[in-house]
């Protein structure tokens, strides 16, 4: 980073802009323990071994501090290249089990990804279907629906834009019932393999959704086979983002902002929790 | 978040001045096990459950995970309010304890801490001091040195910025004696009471720091006291981000930037590991 | 411990018996990951930071390693009487709250249990119910039928014994269904207050259950009461242990044994994962 | 387990032993945050997710629970066949690689040790060498040391026995300087290659020390090379237990007892925290 020759203009233009004013729209979930969340990762747990009171210092203060321990696939998160392999190769074509050789991926950990500033898209597919309440479970989101949003909005995508699929899944994140967002029993919307194909043959930087897997789950299917984490993360090189909120920012109509996502440079892991950000101007 | 009155015009133009060009610093540290750290919390471990070649689907596909444990208050991190309370109170004036109670800060916990996209300045205290490489071991970083580095710098903070204190201790990050960046027995440089005072007075929302403690430490004393946490944290409503990378920032002469920091939402916890950055313009 | 005095010719009878024969019934359960608990805490997950491969030395040596996480209430274990509090008062008629401030409890601790090396009795309530299978889901044990199951065996518990309570529901651990076992939609079988009541008024130092609360629970009924965990732990001073494996010992006749459990010393906790042992002679 | 066809007069026979009275030591150290360990492990870290009063039921009761993280080989614990592997085979000349694949052991885990109620002999070495206050740091304790201790207290090894050699090294876990325990710059007493043949020619079952590593250290030196690991685990099948508590035992004269250790059945894991016992009668 910061190979671009860079200006004190141009940082007063950029700083112009904001002051201009600016909303600031959270993607991220909260991290709650006992939060919906695939079974294949450790869940978000959290306490706190000191609180205050516990120890207090002659000059009165006092600290709390936190213990946490969790997947790096849980709330929302980053995917890195890392994570999935096909017939036992990464992206660069290295040998998967070789990479990971030390517990820690040197080569496509999510430390080797760069932080996000670019812009952003969002695809509102149940918009562009008519369907008010979100795509039906285990509904397929196909190359032609998001072409179609795209339409729609306006809001073409442009090579390294970072592309949000909205679903209208993450409605059912806060059901009593944990276990519906995870969508075991009815099947989940999400992008199929040849939408997959379609936001990398854009030219997607990275791809997000309102969904655990950010693919279609058929119903009781589990995770037989993942298409669209193959097309991204392992032929194509495109950064998938999950169990994002997206509602907010489609009831606002913000489909077009700058996309700013900071993953945690966790050495060698898979993964990472980030709060993405669709900012916009006034 | 998003009361603002936003137009696609206004996104348009922050767009543009994207479009012109950006240089993205990255500020956080790698997180990696053994990294220098406060031994008052659980340091950062990290371990693959599945390797690749683990479970290999039938499809060929493969995935590979994460278990991370640690606390929030290592590598780099931002301090919420929740973390320090003083004669047994919070900022906001509450019972710490009670607070607290249920294990989690449901008022003042990371997870109320807004995503900040605002303006950044650097305070290149060694540059002030015409010390090169970084201020002594144990230096006491005074108001007078704060208004020094912003004159010479020609970078005013204003009501609202984001502020980063170099004091050039972060070279010893990686030493290969892990504690040395500690600086148990030698003392760390860092803003003191008056110090803290001072950046509250000027409006600073956030405060940074290059060292784990971002408070000056004495030789061999520990945390006995901590005034800067007290005034800004406790006091006067100051967010302290600590264990910065400044130095690239500092070579690089950027004094001000867009500053954006979004800290992981977990619920009722006391800080959060994060990776800030400073963005400038073309 | 030790304050006995011993003789070499006591630990000679001692090894004698031994020496005679013996067979040793393993009562607790493998951990695994997914193994059904109570989601009251934290999942057991487990992970190899490193694994044989990754760093091997010049000597051809090479060792692999664990990360654990878990709570102390999952598999079977043993809970300390800091574990529960009635009206805010601790077995030994402490402050709850303030015994475990600090975030451990010194006095009170499953650190403070001392190792049991002591007679044990099994129950086998379904026997003298004549349920071949087991109790009904959510049948409270009552004083009679514990009255019954020592009749029917011929093995009066004596002060100072280990008591454990058969109800037949072991046999659902291994259900595909994780959540079968923890029986909240059918309740599950255990002790109530009066079979509490019973063993603790029979002087038992301990009592244990083949289910994971120990406690009789109403079908969708959860933990809204848990009088038998008051009775045993707050009121009588009578440690309780869950999650036991006793089909085993039950279908081989073994109704009285030298019972052996050593808690892991977690200085302050609340519990420990435990492997207790049924040791028989030849 | 159970295959010796058991008797109740056996069982009578035994209780009978024990009735006469026991002494129960307890070799197992307190887990505590921040005791001694090796660097390899992730720490013993111990939280309590809830406290008493947190959460108060109506009916008046409320508990409090742990959260734990810890590696398997910190405080008092025994290293299965898993562990080590010398060229790339374990113990059973499986593939080191291979058997851990999927991140388990299954045929070498530390589940499968089966719990030990045996002969245990305490070898007192620094009694043996005329050094009373144990063996001088980075000293090898050789075969005729162990010879000449077993002579000196007239308790032979037998085939089948558990056998602990005292070091008097850990008089230094509590030392306020917790590396000192480590050892690293003083280098560590214990046994060497020639002592660990010696243990498996008497037919040892297991063997422990009061040190971290079992094997003596050199000066310095670290873990370049561990002979005694990889005769006893890889070469012979010995199970080492380490860290143990051996100077109560030692100052009471105990050289042979009943020795009891049930590891946790950590599906897959390559050692388990323990609290072996030594019991002697009265």
């Amino acid at each position: 980073m910061g190979a671009t020759l860079t200006t004190p203009q141009g940082t007063a233009a950029l700083l112009a802009a904001v002051a201009g004013g600016l909303a600031v729209h959270d993607l991220g979930r909260q991290l709650v323990q006992g939060m919906p969340q695939s079974p294949n990762h450790p869940p978000y747990w959290h306490a706190l071994p000191r609180r205050h009171g516990d120890v207090v210092r002659a000059d009165g203060g006092s600290a709390a501090n936190d213990l946490i321990t969790m997947g790096t696939h849980v709330g929302t998160h980053i995917d890195a290249f890392a994570h999935v392999s096909h017939d036992g190769k990464l992206f660069d074509g290295s040998d998967a089990a070789e990479a990971g050789r030390g517990g820690r991926f040197a080569e496509l950990g999510v430390h080797t990804i760069e932080p996000m500033v670019r812009r952003g898209v969002l695809l509102d597919v149940p918009a562009a279907l008519g369907e008010p309440t979100g795509c039906p479970a285990g509904y397929e989101i196909t190359a032609d629906d998001l072409a179609a949003a795209e339409r729609l909005q306006g809001t073409p995508v442009r090579p390294g834009d970072v592309v949000l699929v909205r679903s209208g899944w993450g409605r059912l994140f806060d059901d009593p019932d944990r276990t519906v967002y995870q969508g075991k029993e009815t099947g989940v919307p999400g992008v199929g393999e040849a939408g997959a194909r379609w936001l990398a043959d854009r030219g997607a930087h990275a791809a997000g959704a309102d969904t655990i897997a950010f693919e279609r789950l058929a119903p009781g299917g589990g995770h037989a086979s993942l298409p669209a984490h193959r097309v991204l993360l392992v032929e194509r090189g495109v950064y998938i983002i999950e169990t994002l909120v997206l509602d907010g920012i489609a009831a606002a109509g913000v489909h077009e902002f700058l996309f700013v996502l900071s993953p945690l440079p966790l050495f060698g892991a898979t993964g990472s929790p980030v709060r993405p950000l669709a900012v916009v101007g006034a």
